[in-house]
């Protein structure tokens, strides 16, 4: 990802790359480049180090490393107090599309009496449902329950086991692996008469840049936390 | 779709079915009825004398017959100015997934330097592209305006005529049409390294009475004109 | 589906219908009215006799009700031996799609490392997977078995029961269940840096019409016993 | 091409690189090195000499340059007589999925009304339908005529120019440009109350390599010209 980000920050004409710094390397430096914005794409292991230098230093943090829970946030959130100009941007995922997905799928589930969810990655992926599934299943389950709509009508008497899927919450979500797949996504709505699909495929780490790109620009005028990126996206 | 409405009404616990007025019958009888909201699927010539009907007799009108312009749409309003309390719902389109459809369309172009309409069709249709892809596209092209987006990229030099689709607005408009079809609608939004496709199909007329439905359930509690039923969804 | 038929006859300028034969009725004027082919859509516990009834009467006969095991089709067979110019045709789909889809998934199977199906279908069906799906997954997984190939790769170590689908003879089978929906399936082949998806959808009844029309067609040509279509299509 | 052919070959257990030629270098030290097989992506106007040279020095030749007509075939089919050990496969597509694709079409244009083609692309491709799906509407075509089939039903007499795609032979072809696509092709089919839709996803160059390895192990049984791969794959 690291790579990625370089190149994107090289391609942008607004942007200036002052700084790469690998795994095994010194922050240190970071200082005495002028450094405005960080990018860290790093290990749960490193990253809180890596944002409480950047904020001690007032440098604001577009981080993408996994690993962020409540506790975590909350120590970022308590750094920041004392440094009021600083910006740190969290999120689970800088993929616009997927996050669109996420969006729609939740403000349209309660229209339809039925949701499911089809994942569809390559065969190398080692968890089943996607994360990223998972996290959409959770949020249609909750817009459902919002409006009060009962379970998905489902006759079903007499199934293979794992036929009908996984149950998230209410919400079947089956999981392809396919080689010459890459990660892709499907949301399926349903009312008498009619279907509403949400599709997202996802070819290349290249589209993970302009989500990160956007929290760079954006990161100066958004002092302290923001978790995930639908807000600078105007969701 | 009158037979469609009588199923629909008759089917939902909350709402009674007091007259049905087919072609060529009177409406006069409709006022001792105790008929609190009309439903209109008729035709152009006939249905601004029924609107009129309606709201002299203080009854809710909710409408689905076509060919309303900006003149019919102001002098159903000035109609209605005499009436504070009575509403009127004129809608070009009561599916709430095709209505959805467009939204998110229109919600997404922004992000995405690439969208491209594909409507297909049962092989009857006589205007190609369909209504509702040529909203949908006109909706995506003012997007795309407002954002500053430059024309979508396309490289094409070599290109039989017709392989690029119809240019609605700069948006390309692809129809297809097959037998076995019923009403399908694709948008697809692309961006480097990710799509994020949005998909309609219609299998029913079916699909248009929780639409209408809604708006016979809503009308009493919003006075006055409503064009659409977007507002009626919260959308 | 007998009114299906009716009608499929009726529209069709080479046929003509010169009998219908409801459920109570009998079978036995129809030996007077000329009639050279039956369609037979009834029931596993009639069936039997209308077609022993037919080859004693020399009509041919081509029969879509259910319930045919080895034992049903060697009695029919035996029965033919005595009227070497009757023709009985027994097929459990007479959909040519969904036999297109079998026999084009069997074809391509050896060529891909990875095959799965998804098949997606209104909520009031009982079984899950469907039967055309349990069907054309055994199709493949011999295929696939012949060809030597090695089980779909999947690197799955961590997943919620079900996520993975059914498992049919080694091929990875996903039922979706959706309002709106009517009888759709998917399989999807894929090796590095491709997938080959054949997708077949069924909107209607009308769709079985064809295969049982070139069934009454071809069953004067064909005397003796075939089970499906697939020989009728050239396939 | 060049650089996944040798990954390809490394990859494979049964077979061993003895070679790597370059543009600007010789092939003159082929001859040396024992090698058995030459594969050749190069450049219309080096190619011809390159499979003189191997049939000349008994090297079998597989190759994926273009431009080959039919006075290019009949060169190079007159100069195997005189080598009747000595293969050569010339084939315009490696990719397997998409031979399987324009073949299932083929196979199956016959049994539906309607067949239309939809080809999606990235934004860079300059030729507009794809060459190959030129290729699917012609053969597509040809299998309709023989089948006698009339034109496709289509009742449009309200058309924005370009909506109902390219017409190649009588079957309408749609192209998309769209950024995040690679390359992909969707042949879709229909008759009344049913569709069969064959889609082909390449997101890889890797995705030509089982059709060039296939190639390499088949052609010393091969003597003698063999254009395309489809005889090789038992089609």
């Amino acid at each position: 990802m690291g790579t990625e980000v370089v190149k994107a920050v090289n391609a942008a004409e607004d942007l200036e790359l002052v700084a790469m710094v690998d795994s095994g390397e010194w922050l240190f430096d970071l200082a005495n480049t002028g450094a405005q914005v960080v990018v860290d794409f790093t290990r749960p292991d490193v990253v809180m180090d890596n944002i409480r230098f950047c904020i001690d230093h007032n440098i604001h943090c577009v981080v993408g490393t996994t690993g962020f829970d409540e506790a975590r946030l909350a120590t970022v959130a308590e750094w920041l107090e004392a440094k009021p100009g600083v910006g740190v941007v969290i999120a689970p995922n800088f993929g616009i599309g997927a996050i669109l997905l996420m969006r729609f799928a939740q403000e349209a589930a309660r229209f339809f009496p039925s949701t499911e969810i089809v994942e569809l990655h390559h065969p190398n992926k080692v968890d089943a449902p996607s994360g990223t599934a998972v996290r959409t299943a959770r949020l249609v389950a909750e817009a459902r329950r919002a409006a009060g709509l009962p379970p998905s009508p489902d006759a079903t008497t007499d199934s293979l086991p794992g036929a009908r899927g996984a149950d998230v919450d209410g919400v079947a979500v089956h999981a392809v692996r396919l080689s010459g797949l890459v990660a892709h996504q499907e949301v399926l709505m349903g009312a008498p008469g009619e279907t509403l699909t949400l599709r997202h495929d996802s070819y290349d780490r290249a589209s993970f840049m302009p989500g990160v790109l956007l929290a760079v620009r954006e990161i100066a005028r958004r002092p302290g936390l923001t978790v995930g990126i639908e807000s600078l996206l105007g969701l």
